[in-house]
């Protein structure tokens, strides 16, 4: 929100798409397609928003369509992958960390806990339990004044969706705005909130490219909040200066010999 | 605490004691052996406290000193290094970062802030705002029922430190436990605390090596009090399991046609 | 940010206005009146702001100018108290705390750490060290992303005011924005944010009544900025419902004999 | 643990097990009897643990057992309460919330979410979903490395709970180690931590009357950990000193008549 828009960007690995029907049945596009258009369509529930200007990225772009160009323009990045987080280049990885630290904000979804983004932002392994069995979860909200949640009720509902359980690998998160309920017994925090850097992150878990889950009016109405949510507040690139002092030092004994020091600092920081 | 003593290993660069007459005249046997020598002789202040075993690694060992076998037996690893980070091979700082997560403590000292191990678990800069110039720093307890400040007054003061300034870009701290004033007008969160996977984090801002710093008894008595925070409570290998629901699950309409999806689970999970 | 505007009720204890010339001389309408001055004229930062709509209320009015109306209409309270807090009623404390616990914002200045609304809304007592020296602090941005820290400087310093100094006495904070340096040797965590129920809970610590504070235009601006950041995004009022289950139950047993027990429950909750 | 032992109380309101014969038979001294028993015979997990002297009190005792000898040698109390949370007195309310911000640890157990004392300390109204219907809870171990989780699996069931459900109107916990699931659909965050000034406050959600709970193993384990975990590290009285600087001030311009201003301070602070 430091300029008049917000320019997102949907980042897709887009491969069970095109190798398996069953998935291009729901997606034809690509599941980055139909999430761009709901955002295009769901309208803000926020006062004074900014209109979203939106665009997409897959893996077999050049640079996987992350430039340094692009990434500078783009204030929110949405992140599904899967089956080829290894594929992704560690250069746009860094590039990705490095514009999330300087205020970008980033909206991974679902098996994206596995992407090297992720795992590289939160420190972690971001490990969990997992089941494809077609069965229900609901998605109970657990603050229910959080932005993320705005135009929901108590909770939503997934007829299919593959499971997700607990413990979750990751930091504790600054804010947890959903857990999930399943039908085969285990819970998710499904919803949840981090700053790093300057940025913020925000991981959602639904969204298995089998079932038609980001066709879902719950679940778009959580990704357009996501991304007015994660909007930069400020953009501010990384430094580490020496800073003279502020308030008058008293005098020194000159106990500490210390030649030599001052050329060596240049070089550890 | 999962044995029956706590095994310490003081990681330290060891290049500014062999490089600078001035930095050696401080710490003979390197800033570790003091650091080591420190660690055997403060008593624990908390009852029931188990033994502490002591060793040292340095960089220019094979693997730094940190080998599958030694880190394995580690419980908690004090970590300073400032002019040669890069140094440090990627192996090791993944090997750590993998014990971390297991549950081993990890100590990081100054300007280890800026050491690949801290950045890769905490995935932001680390960077702050620094000054050499002989200044006080005094160090507010900020938790006095905190298990690292136990046996200190409500602050101690360093006569001569360099400066540290924020902001300090590190991800919210789940705990501060002190907080520091410089006599030229900063303020820096100085001891800081993060769970990441099993792993218990505390970061120590005092330590440049230019200064008689870890021959105070308060921050002695810090590092003492830290390592036995940061003992593993548990050892926990990372895995990610599929898992057979744990409730009969609905009849499934079949809806779904999800040719193929199985076998491609394998390689993203 | 639930309506078209922002209702804010600056309150004030004023009394020290009335009883000591010497602040008279700095906020001769009561420093409510500048602080609401102030609030009209520091323009928005953030795109698409709702106008302020900004009214005081002080300790001498009926129910302290406090009635049910004027709160349920009320989006955000700022509150300046000091040397009457006892003076203030229970029962529009309890009126507050419930507002806020529904959504309503509350900015909590000074030396109303003390105030009976601060330490029941967090459960602790609030206390600090202090002095009164006439002496310079230093407000460190600790979190330059953060809303409330918007427009300003990575400092600013209020060249006379009375020292708050740590521990301060207070639930871990949300976010931590600002910590104070001071000419006289402390530290204090001066601008913390608290969620409780669906209202957010500002502290900002400058502010004494014999320094012209509230007319810097840093702290004014902070406040502005808080104001905004604190306004509701919902209005929840309390319930503790009975709820029908959502999932078919299992056949039980019978095994315990519960007689008299679902009569008991109206009483408990 | 800032003694040789751990002195605990389990409280209890005492009024189920004496009204209600199937409440009676299930816990025929009442259930604080049983938490103590179980209590005394839980080993301690954590090497060199200090043994526990277990006692317990009731509501109608004489300040309800709980006066201020007794209250001041107790290092970690454990709540049970129901039905009767009105007839809690607000003197040994307010003296139990000084004991547990000068150190002191409190357990609160299940519907002792909406006792006078826990709402007193978190500031909210701790509402939430609540069914009694006999249905299985299913807790998951969300932080196994939390002491608090030791010696437990990934999960322990019960199979018929009252049912909890979210939103549960607490603060946001410093820790949540554990999330219930429901037969019925709901999810809870069934085990929570915060510290209030010095003291540990654990909630744990499981105990209605109706159910044998306090006889299970697993929840015996949690309570039993719970107490350690919650054992005082300090014990500081509240204060809000006057304090000195600790650096020389510069002279002052005088510009500030504050004539007055010192003596009206007293009544304030």
């Amino acid at each position: 929100m430091i300029g008049s828009k917000i320019s997102v960007i949907v980042w897709n690995e887009f491969q069970h798409e095109r190798e398996n029907p069953a998935v291009r049945a729901i997606y034809p596009e690509g599941l980055h397609a139909t999430i761009a258009a709901a955002l295009r369509e769901t309208p803000a529930l926020n006062a004074g928003a900014l209109p979203l200007e939106i665009g997409t990225a897959t893996l077999d772009q050049p640079e996987h369509g992350l430039d340094e160009e692009r990434l500078a323009a783009c204030d929110v990045l949405v992140w599904w992958g899967h089956k080829a987080h290894e594929q992704v280049s560690d250069a746009v990885v860094e590039r990705v960390q490095r514009r999330v630290l300087e205020g970008m904000g980033l909206i991974v979804l679902h098996s994206g806990h596995f992407s090297k983004i992720f795992r590289r932002l939160l420190g972690t392994n971001c490990s969990l339990k997992w089941r494809e069995a077609d069965e229900k979860e609901r998605v109970w909200v657990v603050e229910p004044s959080h932005p993320i949640a705005a135009g929901l009720g108590e909770y939503f509902e997934l007829p299919c969706e593959e499971m997700y359980g607990e413990r979750f690998d990751v930091p504790a998160p600054d804010e947890t705005v959903f857990i999930s309920w399943f039908e085969g017994g285990e819970v998710f925090r499904s919803g949840l909130c981090w700053q790093r850097g300057h940025g913020r992150i925000f991981y959602f878990r639904p969204g298995h490219e089998a079932y038609p889950t980001y066709h879902d009016a719950s679940v778009q109405r959580v990704i357009a909040n996501a991304v007015r949510w994660a909007a930069p507040r400020v953009r501010i690139a990384d430094r580490c200066p020496m800073s003279p002092p502020l308030e008058k030092l008293s005098p020194k004994t000159g106990a500490f010999a210390r030649v030599g020091i001052v050329q060596e600092k240049g070089e550890g920081k």
